[in-house]
């Protein structure tokens, strides 16, 4: 039984406050690490403005890297090993015998677990999960500034690997921040021709410097014009409320308009304007274990990094104040301190 | 110089009336069909309310069969004949040299031109098109029947083929009429699991015997709530207005919620719902040149018709209030007695 040192939420909107509890041994699919970073990411936000209703004391975070310390019986047999460095994500559990789940995409199991919901997550010293969701940090990426990878990376590496983006298709990534500044990079190292749309020209340079061919303003629509039945893939990283209809006249023929950011808004889409060109319009969560490893190793390869900038886990009141006043780029990472 | 007699619409909802016009002598790509038989689709019905603004007068009819008698220098080359039995649907034209042209996705063509839009479409005794939309009826398959597949058969057909739908999937067809009982039939044959919504009771016997495994209410949702992420595919052939929020709530992970039909209001879509399983909204237009061929293969094979009534041309006015009185069962075809 380990005592686990935390940073919680003890109370509606409060400040998060030191919090101490114990972690149980792991059972026989539990891995035990020794959190070492932890990303802070939007989604953390709104788990402690009240946005899933979440019990208190809450602890969150949820872009997990560290060291095993414990490997419960079964989970020794999966190939990992005491010491080994790995990362954590939004999700932390899955049944394994769902039909998602024998379908390798045990990020769709009917009894997921996410990491924040249900349970003490990474604004911690320790956390344990099933080995399933323990994902090795490969050779070539910095596992202090990989955090972000684990949520952010997945979201938007995980629909150009599913719906068989080429290397010769047109992306347009909407919104170039903590999840679009790496779906640019992503699909740059892809071998797509990226167009990024930004409400920010203060970006534009930087998103170019990230590897897009292209940069639209996302608030002139006049520009769109231009781009009508243009794009095989527009990923949505925002979550505002833009011109729906616009956007999806920006599909080519067979094109996607895909979310990875949650619009708060329902979006009205008409039949007729997906019917004639034959386009969709999808949605993804995070990837499945499969997805992940192959973007680690992708982000190894191609050099696809989380900008981060480090808090130490003290600090994490004012890194989220940081945050929330949108001028961190892109991403923050908190290092234990605990 | 063909002299082309035909049944055309001379004023904003006036009845149809005996119409002659010249048909010029085949261009190079083009095939002259004597129609021997055309297919009454709702659309033709939209048309003549005025629904896409189309002028006088107006000679619709898009569910063409018939037999060439006369071929362009090149269409000669592209292995039709003269005297063959061939079907005419939606689309009479395309490019050849734009994108979606190139991919083998002519009816996606930049440039298409459909059957009734801009130009004198069926209800007639002779037409001309495009040899690459001038499609072999295949043995064991009966012409005077089959006009319905060229638009109603391709529309429902072309998602189990484009959309890879397995034997072992879930398939729900939305509405049993002119497209959904061909639907039904097709998901059958494709050996998917066919779940039929009705809004009549009336129909439910019939669906079984087209091939429905399951028929749910399509009026009851609370009959909906056992089949929470049911379904692997959902077609919807009609075009009123659901409770899309409940349908989409049907899919299972990956699933997908596809539209023939096209409702006139715009669905409002919340995005949460479609990522946390991880489903699509789509909507595809008849289909490709390559599809037909297909559809009409399988569907010789497996004996799936269209349900028509047949009606002389001559009595085309009573064909178009019978289909409109939702009597029809389930397609209504003109034979020319022109």
């Amino acid at each position: 039984m380990a005592t686990v040192q935390a940073w919680a939420q003890m109370e509606p909107h409060g400040k998060l406050q030191p919090f101490t509890y114990e972690l149980s041994p792991v059972s026989a699919e539990e891995v035990e690490i020794v959190i070492e970073n932890c990303g802070l990411c939007h989604t953390d936000i709104t788990a402690l403005q009240g946005g899933f209703g979440l019990p208190y004391p809450l602890v969150a975070g949820h872009e997990i890297t560290g060291r095993i310390v414990a490997l419960g019986d079964v989970a020794k047999t999966k190939g990992l090993s005491i010491g080994q460095t790995v990362g954590i994500g939004w999700n932390k559990e899955s049944c394994g015998h769902c039909d998602p789940c024998l379908n390798g995409d045990a990020h769709l199991c009917t009894r997921l677990k996410a990491t924040i919901l249900g349970s003490h997550g990474g604004f911690a010293n320790r956390i344990k999960a099933h080995w399933l969701w323990v994902i090795p940090v490969p050779e070539g990426l910095n596992a202090a500034d990989a955090g972000p990878l684990f949520c952010a990376g997945i979201t938007v590496f995980y629909p150009l690997l599913e719906y068989g983006v080429k290397a010769t298709d047109k992306v347009a990534v909407i919104g170039v921040g903590g999840l679009g500044h790496l779906a640019v990079q992503f699909a740059h190292a892809w071998g797509a021709e990226v167009t990024a749309f930004s409400s920010s020209p203060a970006k534009y340079d930087e998103a170019k410097k990230l590897g897009a061919d292209h940069i639209v303003s996302s608030r002139n629509t006049e520009e769109w014009e231009s781009l009508k039945g243009h794009f095989d893939l527009i990923i949505v990283t925002v979550g505002v409320t833009l011109e729906w209809d616009k956007i999806i006249a920006m599909l080519s023929p067979k094109g996607r308009l895909h979310f990875v950011g949650i619009p708060f808004e329902s979006i009205p889409v008409s039949v007729l304007s997906l019917l004639v060109p034959q386009t969709a319009i999808s949605a993804s969560p995070a990837g499945s274990r499969s997805a992940f490893d192959k973007m680690l190793r992708f982000a190894a390869r191609h050099n696809v990094r989380a900008m981060v900038e480090h808090f130490p886990m003290s600090r994490i009141n004012e890194a989220i104040e940081h945050l929330e006043s949108g001028k961190a780029t892109y991403r923050v990472v908190l290092d234990v301190d605990l």
